[in-house]
């Protein structure tokens, strides 16, 4: 019942988007940098942030406007986090007024999120000026939702969008989002923006449940370099053009909504996690047989974000002693000896540690199938029924290039 | 009255010490592979493990070893970590009883330690064989102590040993050490192997206690890569040949001893983090002004171990913004607008923070600053009177290099 679609964000009925470069990223004007997205009417809306002790501006004026969980509007600027930086929250303020007054709304009904640099002041100035371009380009296309996802890019090299179609109460229901991630990514919201819309006629809680739900299973188990940036944002608008009863509880309609975000959440943070900076292998780490989901999900997440492990990927050489290792240390406790390890990729799968001793395998055959770029390290624990996937990435040396210099 | 000597693990009073190739390393008969230390007569010992889950067998025969608190003589080899391997235990007993026969004690008066590959087996033979030959080899000289500390080295670029004299109970005292860090080192004990002997009188139960204080503040804050190996181990040998009335309890005399003690593993702790696989900075990291020495210490750690930290330093970029950003996700509470921090070294000190926000600061300045093979990230949380230092160096092409292809 579940179809991928096209048209991201501009997937779900009245909803329109638009992307411009205004200046904000210096370095190149073909670069977009200013995204807007509109829905045609009033939204239920939801946002997740960063746990970062060190928030940046616009995430409390984003919180602030959720209060009464409406929203009209998403606008977000890359190349500049607006965190640590003079004026941060007048500045993330003037955005969403600017944006509400081209638009004809309140800047309360506008969200704002912004990615880049730590610490050096935003030109608002910018901003402000090209809104009024900005929402002249704005159309329901695939294109437009094109536009936005490139105008939220930083270090990423692919634009990220996802949208797939349910049925909901006799409805059908769109879901679509365009995210950025890249860098500074782990679990608990990596430096990660993802902007979710959807007709679904559903309540502000509701709408915040499916969410949160989702985003624990989905971009709260990735992981690029164990860094948590100060940024982090994920919100959805839910317009009800679709025209489905309201849900307004959980029960059967919920779950085909929430499954639906899922599936859409999931596919955008496998994107995430490929596409990190200076990433070639698409690491997923599936664990089975531990106590319970919280022990796989821990020992999961400790293995993806295993620098030693992220290490040996690249070199697409067969360490299984560094998953070992680096389930070892995260924290839970279990017994070595009933670890069955694997590796596969589309090439195949090779067990390479039978209850935690190495076996004499394939090398041939093992460095073939982590030679692919998507490879699965395949863990059974022996403890139990829990089970959990996390999703990572290899470490380059373009990694090191790209953040050896990021700032300047 | 404390000052540095020479001559390693052989600088106290009757201890030897040889380090020889005997072929677990096999690419390269030039390098050194089994290192034995010896007390002339029975010492104190004590010792501390990594708190890995996955434990390399060595350790739990140690742990054994030690259960009467005293000990000979230390075992070890680098090559092949007898982890995960089949065994393991049965191959570590092998070393310790090959080397007591040849020294005339008993085996449970030996302690062993593996560095190397994890779950592969171990070529036990070649080290039984070699002991002979080792053993003949065996001398107190400054020559010796180089040979066993080359003889533990893996990625390790440089041999590691520092020795200390100061004054216990009106007598001279020797302690030194040698140690290898290098790939997996991470607080609560990286991929590490330590040695260190002393000439001091003290009691078993003392020399835990001081050992145990000591790795607190020295190797457990350190961090390469954020990896917690399966075979960290550091073991102190006390013979009681400086003939200081032994110590038994708390007092001046402990404080002297402790002191020192921990003078000397600094030392070696920095040498570790300096000589980081692939490290071309050492990174200093003091934190003053937190609420108490527990959340200095956590915040400090989160800097050092943050990957995006460490590739700005290879950079040598003032990215002042990751390491706010570290700090913030330490999972510690503080108010980041109370925080200042400055980039330091022999080229100078600038200020690049002040109260959370980003100073326009002189850029060539920080670049000089940052040049220098060691630096100092000095950050000051106006939140109370605790501080801690942790050291840790940068991520660069190199570490991805050297472990890309660090099993093949």
């Amino acid at each position: 019942m579940l179809q991928q679609i096209t048209g991201g964000v501009c997937a779900a009925r009245g909803f329109r988007a638009a992307g411009l470069h205004v200046g904000v990223k210096t370095h190149n004007v073909n670069k977009k940098d200013v995204a807007l997205i509109v829905s045609d009417t009033d939204c239920a809306a939801a946002a997740v942030f960063t746990k970062n002790v060190v928030k940046a501006a616009p995430i409390h004026v984003t919180k602030n406007h959720l209060a009464d969980g409406k929203a009209r509007a998403i606008i977000a600027n890359s190349g500049n986090a607006n965190a640590c930086a003079p004026g941060g929250e007048d500045n993330a303020r003037r955005m969403c007024e600017a944006a509400a007054a081209a638009l004809g709304c309140k800047g309360e009904d506008v969200l704002v999120a912004s990615t880049g640099v730590i610490g050096q002041p935003l030109n608002v100035g910018a901003i402000v000026e090209g809104i009024p371009t900005l929402c002249g380009l704005l159309e329901q296309s695939a294109e437009a939702s094109d536009a936005a996802a490139c105008a939220i890019m930083t270090t990423d090299t692919v634009k990220k969008e996802a949208a797939v179609e349910t049925t909901v109460g006799g409805k059908t229901v769109r879901i679509g989002g365009i995210a950025k991630g890249s860098g500074m990514i782990h679990p608990n919201m990596g430096t990660m923006l993802c902007f979710i819309t959807t007709d679904c006629a559903i309540s502000p809680a509701m709408i915040k449940e499916a969410l949160l739900e989702t985003a624990r299973v989905s971009f709260n188990r990735i992981s690029v370099d164990g860094d948590t940036s100060t940024n982090d944002t994920c919100c959805v608008l839910a317009n009800g053009l679709a025209g489905n009863p309201e849900i307004a509880e959980k029960g059967v309609d919920y779950d085909a909504f929430a499954s639906a975000l899922q599936e859409l959440c999931v596919q955008l943070a496998r994107k995430m996690a490929k596409d990190g900076e200076g990433a070639k292998h698409l690491i997923t780490c599936t664990v089975k047989g531990a106590e319970n989901e919280a022990q796989a999900e821990t020992v999961s997440k400790s293995v993806i974000a295993s620098t030693l492990t992220k290490a040996a990927v690249f070199g697409c050489d067969a360490n299984w002693g560094r998953v070992l290792c680096a389930m070892g240390y995260s924290g839970e406790q279990f017994d070595p000896e009933h670890v069955d390890v694997r590796f596969a990729s589309r090439a195949g799968t090779i067990l390479v540690c039978e209850q935690g001793r190495g076996l004499a395998f394939d090398e041939d055959l093992a460095k073939k199938i982590l030679t692919e770029d998507e490879i699965v390290i395949d863990i059974v624990m022996g403890e139990g029924n829990g089970s959990c996937t996390c999703w990572g990435c290899d470490i380059t040396y373009d990694y090191i290039k790209i953040n050896g210099d990021y700032r300047t």
